[in-house]
């Protein structure tokens, strides 16, 4: 069934995804209006990678693909595209395509589809659906954003508390409807309160007459229909979860979440961090648009401006200084861009160990404190390098102390804005990965051409 | 079982975390060498919880607290905690309970344990195993580090491919040893090829006759044991896998991945991304040392400091027009600021791109015009602003003139330097994370100070 490989990169990637031939073939029969050409090169493509082919043709050879091939088009694949693609697309898909694809999807993913279109777009889909699937997907809409209600999908396998093993598997045998894909029977009293839930592994390995409530695991928690998505992904990932039934506020077991969408969102936030970190919009996507990701940039350009302007303003004040000592131009952004590396370095670490619940209350001191420490030593270790480059380049001892001197302020003082920062905005709730960066550079900033130039002033004139 | 709970975020955690009590009155009783108590106190705690404890304790607090504990430390609390701190607490705990711990965990984590080890460490660890258990992690350190043969388990149940449901039924309810968690059984043929999987709902669902063969997924692939394990969990993500069979060069099955391993290795890919860009060695915790801690940071300051002189040099270049327009020296940083940021936050989205493999042959032409027409547009927006800027305070129109075009000439390198570094970085087989940024900055800085240093010489003197 599967070839011998050697490769170590990209092996079980190969086995999926689209060779270079495949898409060139894909192209050709896109610029044909080969319809059955195209059906049978993606025949044997997963429905992530056709997706994947979606997103990366040009938007006026995606029309013409939607066309030749909207028939295929169904649940899973439009549930693996992107969402700034994914709107395109649906515009162009005919509804009856639409709502037959809706139709095959599970519950949360009808939800992440149409969390974000206008009301009547949502009507008409909904439309398409069994009346109780439209009502459990109306009810997820009822929860707020990224919350585990909107995460989780409301089919789940139950079990009254008092059934034996023979008992359930009777029962599975007899449901026409189970899931795609469940890992657990959840145990659920008389007024839907779930009580324990067993693996399918335990389920199978017991005798007929074991009672379920004795193959029960330890590790069954719920998770609260308002918990953030990102908690829920974080507890699944720290815990080792497969899937957790969600209640709602009276405990009443409302849907299930499974690991495959908890490791999505915890892939998204990831990616959110990232980009926050570097100021870029946070829903930024390689696919975007010019117009799209001018609006996502600019502001954080903007930002970066006006902090640029204002450690500008500090250089304004020595302007004397430095037309009679013209070096200290020269030297000061050396000062300026070492401490906004150092700062850089240690938000990062800061702000990943507070996504992650690693800094917390018990080590916070001990962490400041490590920080200061090495922010102090990174000072006087660089104080020596770049006075020791100073005194050779501009012959100048004094010019050497200054520039040693305004190094160990501004490394220690980027060192402290980098953990202070973001454990401050934190407190404030807001999110360290997105402002952190900008106030912590403008510290450095502000401090280095400060503490060079006044010293300079002090010591040079 | 569980309390109604209103909050929205932490509430599934607060289930399993130490409160704030807990932690102190378990320092109350490490200080007070009060054995007891701290079971008591930590008898419900979870495994991975406990693993946060031990890593957020100074030092001194977990010498005492492991000599109190240790008796009560398992396999699954060891493989919890970070590696930096495990090697020191291995080092403390007594050979009988490591030993102990080792025989109750899976071989992937033994592998994970102890790879790192020097091998009479190892040799004393395995020692402490079965024959067969022993045998199987023996043969996974065999394989390369980060490969897929080193994070798969060798635990895998399987079936001969002309089996029925019930004759599976029979095997699972009569084998003493199953793996605590699997979701599959792997079909293999007499010479232990794998040939597909059935998943345990459908075992669960099908009559007892039905031939297991025709209840197979189509969703069947196996990964090479050579397979590099961040293309591994990026496949899990990717195509929603569950586990998958593991398979040596001769495609004989050998082992099997689970997604909860493959959530993990994404987690620590994305951590390691975030660190490497911000130049910070990939592998800093929270949990480090001073030393540790400047052993990775001073590298990359240390480049920075001869990129910054490198900057320098062309400032000195300028000195006497300096010397001459003094303003040049206050508003030369923000051109060179607005340079790298802006490159900063092209390079961060391709370097994303690159990692998630959606900047690909077929649209990266595209993507490199997108980011070179949106670096010329940012250019003309903050030339229209900074001149504006500049003319208002130096009073200079030719001063306004020279920054603003200054500015468009740095933006658009930066994003061109932002986009076409990570990609060249990717060709050449480097890691676009690490040392992109040093690069695009250097470049923006260095475009920056010339551009606007050097239009000014030619304009205004």
């Amino acid at each position: 069934m599967t070839e011998p490989r050697e490769a170590e990169t990209d092996a079980a990637e190969d086995e999926f995804q689209l060779s270079k031939q495949d898409i060139e073939a894909i192209g050709k029969a896109i610029d044909d209006g080969d319809s059955p050409a195209l059906d049978s090169l993606l025949e044997p493509a997963h429905a992530a990678d056709i997706a994947d082919l979606i997103e990366q043709l040009t938007p006026a050879r995606r029309r013409v693909f939607l066309q030749l091939y909207s028939g295929e088009i169904d649940g899973e694949i439009l549930s693996e595209i992107d969402e700034g693609i994914r709107d395109e697309v649906i515009e162009q898909l005919p509804h009856e395509v639409l709502a037959e694809a809706v139709r095959e999807m599970d519950s949360d993913d009808v939800v992440d589809l149409i969390e974000d279109m206008g009301a009547p777009e949502q009507q008409a889909l909904l439309a398409a659906l069994d009346e109780s699937d439209r009502a459990a997907i109306e009810q997820s809409l009822t929860y707020p954003e990224y919350s585990a209600g909107r995460l989780m999908q409301s089919e789940v396998v139950t079990a009254p508390e008092h059934w034996t093993v023979g008992e359930t598997i009777d029962f599975l045998r007899s449901e026409e409807w189970l899931p795609d894909q469940f890992y657990h029977v959840v145990l659920v009293d008389p007024r839907r309160h779930p009580i324990g839930y067993v693996t399918l592994g335990k389920l199978l390995a017991s005798r007929r007459d074991v009672a379920l409530r004795d193959i029960t695991e330890d590790s069954f928690r719920t998770i609260s229909v308002l918990q953030e998505e990102g908690d829920v992904a974080h507890a699944f990932n720290k815990y080792h979860l497969i899937s957790t039934p969600v209640v709602d506020e009276h405990d009443r077991l409302v849907g299930m979440i499974t690991i495959d969408d908890a490791m999505s969102v915890l892939d998204e936030e990831h990616e959110e961090d990232i980009l926050r970190l570097a100021g870029v919009g946070d829903e930024s996507a390689i696919t975007d648009s010019v117009a799209e990701t001018l609006r996502q940039r600019l502001p954080w350009l903007m930002v970066n401006l006006v902090t640029a302007i204002i450690a500008s303003l500090v250089i304004a004040v020595f302007e004397t200084t430095i037309q009679q000592v013209v070096a200290l131009a020269v030297l000061m952004p050396i000062v300026a861009s070492m401490g906004g590396n150092a700062g850089t370095q240690t938000l990062t670490v800061a702000v990943r160990a507070l996504a992650t619940k690693s800094l917390t209350g018990s080590n916070v001191w001990r962490v400041v404190r490590r920080e200061a420490v090495v922010g102090i030593l990174n000072g006087f270790a660089f104080a020596v390098v770049m006075g020791l480059v100073a005194w050779v380049w501009f012959d100048g001892i004094s010019l050497a102390a200054v520039i040693g001197i305004a190094m160990i302020v501004n490394l220690a003082i980027a060192a402290l804005a980098g953990i202070l920062i973001p454990l401050a905005l934190e407190k404030a709730g807001a999110d360290p990965a997105l402002a952190s960066g900008t106030f912590v550079t403008t510290v450095t900033d502000v401090v280095g051409f400060f503490a060079f130039l006044g010293l300079a002033s002090a010591v040079l004139l």
